[in-house]
């Protein structure tokens, strides 16, 4: 997680550029840079034309979206910045203003309320597995452990990116007992696992989870040897499109991720980056409005809508 | 697979240490190389002391079967060709020889055997899903393509060695179209595949399959999906102790060949060979016996003893 | 689906007899009708004696209802078009004007909404499996295909009464590819197939699914290979009275639609029309309030009452 | 079910310790009692210090939920009752007596109102399988018994208190045709059985339900057997702190309700009261507010706040 | 079932062609009738001269094979009469005479020892249901209600054919209740079901059962509700040839059985007649050799070739 | 287990009472104290009437199987025993004597074997759920104990005789850490449990194994933890008549085991001794003979024969 002090200083169009290259990543940070691009790009808009400010702001918010299409955090929180009903330039500055700063802080306490939700549902001597790098479940990991709960934790590298290397030092820094396995190792070790605690990219309407490649078969794993998988998520990771049927996209990333093609001639390489968790095996999505079952997914939509 | 001429004026000791090192690897491979050695270790032998001629050849044996304790082919190599009922060194020099060159062509010849069978049950038109590098499931696959079925085959890289790598260039050389993905996609990609063929290192006498570490997750999503998962296996990787009782052991490997240990200090990297995939994910195991349910292991081993 | 100029010039009485004797059909087009019906009823009542007219007006619902007593869609329609709070002939008859009007309305908005929100969710080259005849799932195949997506559909002919028939006459006739089979292929054929699109009678509060006898077997063949089904309804068609207890009663209709009892003496025929699909094989509800997940039963039944 | 009179006279700390040693008991029981000591405790409180008055009431609150800390019936209970607002000592008493006989009224109106959601659901002919003794269970199946239907009850024993006793002898006592069996025949007996009904101590915002030992094996046997299960549940046993994160602890009580320690030196004896079942298990939840699906646990918890 | 006598008379060639045409049909006596017609080719031949009546033979078996190219009991009761080992003319008209004569015996006796063995595994009282028309499970059926026992059965109609039709009327001729559904109430009636019985056209080596089509959904359905399947098959439907990698051809039959082609302009129709139903769904296959599980059909293979 | 020297001195019909009145229990015991009667019925047989003694043996077999009709070993020690081709009294006796005292030594052998096969599985930190009170699961647990693995055990109290109580003392005697749990907690415990081991009174062709009532739901809480069963059982438990259609009836014993019936007038009391585990949810069976899967018990019961 970046603290909003690396984003000091950065114009839109840089963060827009860092957001691309990944250099700012995560769903949570990606929405909060955004929300804070917005409110730069309004208050250094010289003159008072609203019109324009107006036209200044869509273009931001435009030039935000494309960086990364299908991040449902990153345009839920430019919806919620630019819902102003302003009608002259300063207020519509001073709303962009009050809406952005009021993002970030809710971003960081639902950040702080989903690691003590889950936290506390971690017991003591608790073996738990993760995937990838989900800065909302290890909030809840490190909750736990910082409550003295004795647990310890077996992540897998999650290749290809690898961003269990990034869990594993994480979490030894923190104090937390960690193991790193293969992902295709999750299976054998499952026989020791208490629980499993994943983040989420995205959560559909219909209960879905939408996360980093190889979630769906950790928690299918999971499901048969009956340990629970919990998925830690703020709500702005709630897609209100899914809900008129949008299918949330497997975005395909570049082959050269996984190996490099030219010593593959003739040999296809495909790198999907997500896949899609039936509601059927999660236990509980613990957002900062509670704890929920997948099938609650619908109404945490519809009460951002109010 | 190896050519026997690979091993031609290799010494006993010599084949055994590339055993070790698994410059000779594959259940096949070093089950050959170990009958080859057994052989050229009684027909070096000097003298024509019985006695010293048995000494020398156990001695030899137990030289192999240290390399790979866990390894069930190569153990059921050796006692065929020690199988002798010898009464003098000369007659015991020709049974060891004849066994040997019996085990190597029967060895071959159920490859063959296998490959026919099990390409037979490929259809036209089949997407298959393999993992890791077995030559006898890359055996049917191209058996199959051979007869001008119009297949293709998704291969993951299998995490840490990769033997995926030799398994795309193996199949892209054959011209089989091929695409190579990371572990983590097995269960994203299952929905295009048709059919799972994968190797074993051991079956178990309750129809158990034991293979690389990520069989028994592939295994389990293939059964999620309805997509039948056929093993291919010569009937000496059946274990006999397995019956007795005998638990199979899984090797855990050498930290590094997952990460640098030096890296993550306090970090434990925990690195897993095998996992065991029960005989509810399998549909068929293919031996050069013919195509049976799981739950004939314990037949294929009791025939192997008369 | 019937336009509504098909009921023009019908008598309430005409209109509760042809959908008694199923020449009116599909839980839209009964709604619709009914809503029709009632709106002409109260338009020719002569003098303006309010409680005459009420009691007019409830018989008329009480004959309608009669009709189909099984049929949520009619009763819902019936309530939405009643709910007024009129106090004087006047006001009454515009109430039920304007409300029957727009429930007509709504409903063929929601048709919409629903082959809209359903269709999106269809890939190109998807394969839609579908069982018997429901315009609410048709309606999203054919916005897919609309819509420029190569798909294609298996439909099966659902005795007793085969509105495969009408199924594949309709998708063939709209230029979508369709194949038909019997109602015992579906297992076989669903290998094949990407997503099951049905339509629904009723919905239960707990998110069962009460459709076309043999929906809940497609469903779980479905299940079985991992093929997520999708049920297309429209919000009227939620039952209140199942969140109070209330059991969707399975209609047994006439042996006679199976077979001639004269040709089968002593033979027990048994015809019933529905099943019930428990909501751990569906995947989503399509209503034109977004796609929930079955568990949002109860939800969607409670924003009905508001 | 006990009735108010039945509570009559006692003080506060009379029912308290009434409600430790299990006298009272059942969570609906066990609320209404603590409902009609916090009245008491301040009916009979002496001058009109608003502080003093204030502080018995919650001094007497504590006392009641440090009984069975881990019963949500009671919590619930407490927290309905000391919801006032009021600010002058008068206020305070009235507003205490108004909602304790509220939230008995309440209590009793929401037991009748599950008895029919519940009965109704009970068809002409079932044989119905009960596991330990809640009042909410046998009150729909005497509900169902009371309008006619031929029904039957199977009835476990319910170790290690037996609570299956009263239960057959509560239905006996009704008419209701009853069968006694022990714990370990419930999966024999599922083959003659048409539907599970059980009561809950909690119900967790995720859908679990927490309810006497043996329950989720029950639910599970009722699962393989596609036999569905109903939990009737009044909503002050769905818990708000699970949505929270809370998890509910399952209590350890004395091992000599099992057996004599002393007759077993060296053995442990354990002695779980509760297990959670998982919402997947679970068919339906009769609530007064309305047949849901476990998936809207959630939502009723959120409702309660209002 | 039909008696030899109904063969009496006819030539080879009449005999193949009956069975292409489908009017002897069924698994038995199509075996049976090609079992006569070999012996009636050799009878009929001329001359003493030994290649001249092998070749003769050779030919007649090719006519018949020819004419249900996938019956494996057609080729099993061929290769059974076929087995000689004769070295003159007059040995060999006998051993085929003598082969021929047993086979038929056998044959008929493995009816009734199969009617015996699954006869006897009904209970009184016992609901069972059956698909499509097979004389073994009928014959169990029969036997139950022979020694007494009160049961009923549940029939499909089993389209496109409706075997379902012959079904009822054999059983209610025998006296035994039966009710006659389409194959879409399947699910439904479940829940009354004791017990599944069906036949089988092929057994292959790995327990799969092939069978008329929508036998698969029967058994998915009865494994979903804990009914066990029980599938009446002679030894000679198991088929050798899947043991070495054949896979059973599913025939896909004339369009014009579901529906004349004609009134369906641009509609595929897909005729698919039997389908596989996997071992994990059978509880035992009942041979003459006695009751088995599904894992045990490569022995009984192995067994025949003895 | 007893030892052989408790029979010592006692008649055949002596041990025939202790035997049905339960004194003498547990399949091996009572099999062996069959052997030894029924040598001890020929010992004593005065003259050297051939046909005489022959009736005598007959009658004293009787006389034994008709102590407890369903005890398959009983049954089949009887026909090992008296399975001679004897053709004169001197050879019978002796034959008998041969035989009976084979029958023990291979029944402790296989005791033994048992032990260690099962035992060799067990690994070190293993905790063990056991039901009822089996001698060959107790004996692979005592033998993995002895060989200094470090295991504890949960034992169920088994209501309604609560042989539990027995197990619990036997391990605890040995020195084995074991926790007593009631029946219902078995589900509630499965997460801490890595294998179940129990035994078994029958096995059936199909593989089915019928043991003490709770079998089949230990099993099925087991399967759904993806915890091993593994059942422990001689040869001589596996039922040939299973393979010849019949099925193991399910003892229905006095009610008053349970509760007396006089304090629940009106209410009926049930209780089932056994119930039946379908192979699916058996990982291995261990027999003297070696580790089979269930699929396997159809081969056991043939190899019997020979």
């Amino acid at each position: 997680m970046m603290g909003l002090e690396e984003f000091e200083g950065l114009s839109p169009r840089e963060i827009a550029e860092k957001i691309e290259s990944m250099e700012i990543r995560g769903a949570a940070d990606i929405a909060r840079a955004g929300a804070y691009a917005l409110n730069r790009s309004v208050k250094e808009y010289p003159g008072d034309d609203l019109e324009g400010l107006k036209a200044e702001l869509e273009s931001c918010a435009e030039m935000l979206r494309s960086t990364r299409p299908t991040a449902v955090s990153l345009k839920n929180a430019i919806e919620y910045v630019m819902h102003t009903g302003a009608e002259d330039t300063q207020e519509l500055k001073e709303k962009i203003k009050k809406n952005s700063s009021e993002f970030v802080e809710k971003s960081l306490q639902a950040g702080d309320d989903i690691a003590e939700y889950g936290g506390k549902r971690i017991n003591d001597g608790d073996v738990i597995l993760t995937h990838c790098n989900s800065s909302m479940a290890l909030g809840a990991i490190k909750y736990a452990w910082d409550e003295g709960k004795e647990i310890s934790v077996i992540a897998t590298e999650s290749r290809p990116k690898k961003q269990g290397y990034i869990t594993v030092r994480e979490l030894s820094d923190h104090g937390v007992p960690v193991t790193l396995i293969v992902d295709s190792a999750v299976r054998y070790k499952m026989e020791e696992v208490d629980k499993v605690y994943v983040g989420a990219d995205t959560i559909a309407s219909n209960g879905a989870v939408i996360n980093k490649i190889g979630t769906s078969q950790v928690a299918l794993c999971a499901h048969e040897s009956r340990v629970p998988v919990s998925v830690c998520a703020e709500t702005y990771k709630f897609s209100r499109e899914t809900a008129f049927g949008d299918l949330v996209e497997i975005e395909e990333r570049d082959a050269s991720e996984i190996a490099d093609p030219e010593e593959f001639p003739g040999v296809q390489i495909s790198n999907p980056v997500f896949d899609a968790t039936p509601s059927e095996y999660i236990d509980s999505i613990i957002t900062e409005e509670g704890v929920i079952s997948p099938g609650g997914a619908y109404r945490i939509i519809k009460e951002m809508e109010r």
